[in-house]
């Protein structure tokens, strides 16, 4: 089998996707069991050690957030909600437009996370859901963003999502209609020659779904319940809203152009698509059948190793070969370099940008160029530590400690990163954010300069 | 006994505090079945029928809640953080500064909700959470949000559950040591004269606990914390900064000065001591001693009928009583009036705004000054309304109808809120909210005076 490759959304499907039963027998049919051997056949075929501390129980972990993450497809929409239909006297029995004075209601801005289902990473949604009662009843405010919660936790596309939302709600409480909009944010890569970085413009899309009333064309109530969204702030008028239609492929994964190994892929592969089956997904489901080779290949950026930068070469001790006398040093920073890492623990991207002060003499700048040679430097050395299984503690350490032994006076370095495993596991705290410190020389006894960088980087934003 | 009064903090205990043996016999001690009746005893003391269809439910999910809210009581930290300690090399096998180069952990903006231990309504939270790694081994970061998590599901302080978690932290990490910052946000409730409303202004405070090296006097490492929180925007310089000490009560409960009645009181005080009782905690706890008080004094603002309107004196056909010839018609609004209702499915406060769009003559301003009149009417209404056991859908009809009881040409009422039970129960979907929309008469077929009073909600924001 020759390398497969992925072009502007076109997928080569391999030979390994058809159906293997024997394949099937090998990772399990379900279990918990299954998805854990298949992730330790993505370890190794990652060059890792699986035996290593770090990450000797990723597996258990990494099946227990996908089992978590995917509960939806065991939950019943009907069990939420027919709980909490409450009867609501002055609201018409009949279903239309605002029987009696009855209107429209809407819960907006509910935080959610879902799978995507065209490379199996987490993605970020907020949804908003409105829906017109009808037959004198209201549903219970909390079930629409439980209901929500069902579909997001499944393998999604976001029109797939928004439709199916749209759908349950009005087959189970047969309202006059439902609205539903969502803002998606999908992480995204970008592939610069050979350093991979994560940019900071998230792939996001815009769409939406409705039913009964609101499909009426000329009634007004889509119309009130765009309006009621941009009461907090929503664009509707934003370049990515696709009435709808998604125009160009919004998972990144689908237009990427990295290849795989041939060797090692097939069983890759292979333990993804078992993977996708544990859940009760269907691997042959049009939208999955390219999914398991586009996981793999996000993984493999990640490969030990599989960065050629001899780092070696570069990093030759700037202060010693300079300096006959005792130079003056004077501070300096490079600032937001983007990076992309992949947690250890859980086998999820974390992502973000680094700091670093450093200390060195004016002069080398004139004499050699040094301001762009640094940014350059910096930024590869970023790259060969963030691009592969890592902890962001080791992270900030190991690129501290690799420019302390380019510029040996002083360095700090800060790494703010947002942690796709916080957001999607059994925490679920959107939003948060972490934030490393690794400190050495100079910085560790001189506060101005500490204080002079962390103003920087405060500036910065 | 007569009236109980607090008045700026002071508590005057009445005798049914004491521990009576037959109180606990009567709601058992500690099954949630206790939890259920002592509820049904603060609805009847509310004036409410318990088997009315919206409530006959309520003593259920209100006691459900209750105990996920205070789950915390039950977990052990040791448990969450025992199997997620990893071994980092490079970092110093003492406990100390930055040991090696591995320096500050920072988790920021982890968004949480916590029961006031002075009222028992919940209150919302964003913490954030510092250490320095020791002794070789760094903790998973989603452990420090769990953690929190835990000592914020239980009834608290913002002073007390700063210094628990830090404690916690500290003692099963044992690192070099641990800083927390909270700030919280308390719900508000301003009584004005007959009319009470919710303060746009939460009651908020930002607390800190350190230990470890974040106490040793000359060391840079909490400045260097606080500097990573502005970062995020975080003003330490603030005026609620209180330094770990609380100037004012944080509580508004604390400083209420609302009166209740002798008879139905003391049953209701003793049904909240009794739902403290069974989630394992001590009545008699200083903190706790008025809290059952507070709690049934902050309920009882929300007793059938408890305010004193008689809205059938003011509401007259103002459309009817001016004009003989077929007026010219204006659309007004009034927008943002504030108000605070009590979910009747959860017995938890939803709290926001109503904007009102009603059509009238012009000539009626200068005829009888009915701009200011209006703004007083409709407010009137929106207390009458809101200040009771409600659903979002049902206070906004029941305004439309009102006020169309009295421009009868058109009224439009829009509700937006923010609901406490979505936040602080399973679903916690912090950052949610509610609008509602009721539509009667020349709103219903004039979409251009529907689209102008939506813009005038939007402009007013």
């Amino acid at each position: 089998m020759g390398a497969l490759e992925l072009e502007n959304g076109g997928v080569i499907v391999p030979c390994c996707f058809d159906d293997d039963e024997e394949e099937v027998e090998e990772y399990g049919s379900g279990s918990q069991g299954s998805v854990e051997e298949a992730v330790e056949v993505l370890l190794r075929g990652l060059g890792e050690d699986i035996r290593r501390e770090g990450i000797k129980k990723t597996p258990f972990r990494v099946a227990k957030a996908f089992r978590d993450g995917t509960k939806g497809y065991k939950q019943s929409v009907d069990d939420i909600v027919q709980g909490a239909l409450f009867p609501e006297s002055g609201l018409n029995s009949a279903k239309g437009h605002a029987g009696g004075s009855g209107g429209l209601v809407v819960v907006r801005d509910i935080n959610l996370f879902s799978y995507c289902e065209s490379c199996l990473l987490p993605f970020r949604l907020v949804c908003h859901v409105g829906y017109v009662p009808s037959g004198q009843r209201v549903v219970g405010l909390s079930k629409l963003a439980r209901v929500a919660d069902v579909f997001s936790k499944r393998l999604q596309s976001p029109q797939r999502l928004a439709h199916e939302i749209c759908s349950a709600l009005q087959t189970s409480i047969n309202p006059g209609g439902v609205a539903v909009v969502l803002q998606c944010w999908h992480i995204q890569m970008v592939s610069d020659g050979e350093s991979i970085k994560s940019s900071q413009n998230w792939s996001s899309v815009h769409v939406r779904s409705t039913s009964g009333t609101f499909d009426v064309q000329k009634s007004d109530l889509l119309e009130d319940f765009l309006t009621l969204l941009k009461f907090q702030g929503m664009r509707s008028s934003s370049s990515n809203h696709t009435n709808g239609r998604v125009i160009k492929p919004w998972c990144p994964m689908l237009s990427s152009t990295l290849s795989l190994s041939p060797c090692t892929a097939p069983p890759m592969i292979r333990a993804v698509t078992s993977i996708i089956r544990s859940i009760g997904e269907n691997p042959n489901r049009n939208e999955l059948v390219g999914t398991p080779l586009r996981f793999v290949q996000w993984l493999m950026q990640f490969k030990k190793s599989s960065l050629g930068i001899n780092l070696n070469g570069m990093i030759t001790n700037q202060n010693d070969k300079c300096f006959d006398l005792e130079p003056v040093l004077d501070m300096f920073s490079e600032l937001n370099i983007p990076f992309c890492a992949q947690c250890e623990h859980h086998l999820l991207p974390f992502h973000g940008v680094v700091h670093i002060g450093y200390y060195r003499s004016k002069i080398q700048d004139a004499a050699i160029g040094i301001g762009c040679y640094d940014r350059r430097l910096m930024n590869l050395i970023v790259q060969f530590y963030g691009c592969k299984l890592q902890v962001q503690e080791r992270l900030t350490r190991q690129i501290a400690e690799t420019v302390f032994g380019i510029y040996n006076k002083g360095v700090m370095v800060v790494v703010e990163a947002d942690h796709v495993c916080m957001i999607s596991r059994g925490v679920e705290k959107l939003g948060s954010n972490t934030a490393t410190v690794a400190t050495l020389g100079l910085f560790l006894v001189d506060s101005d300069a500490k204080s002079k960088f962390l103003k920087n980087v405060v500036e910065c934003k």
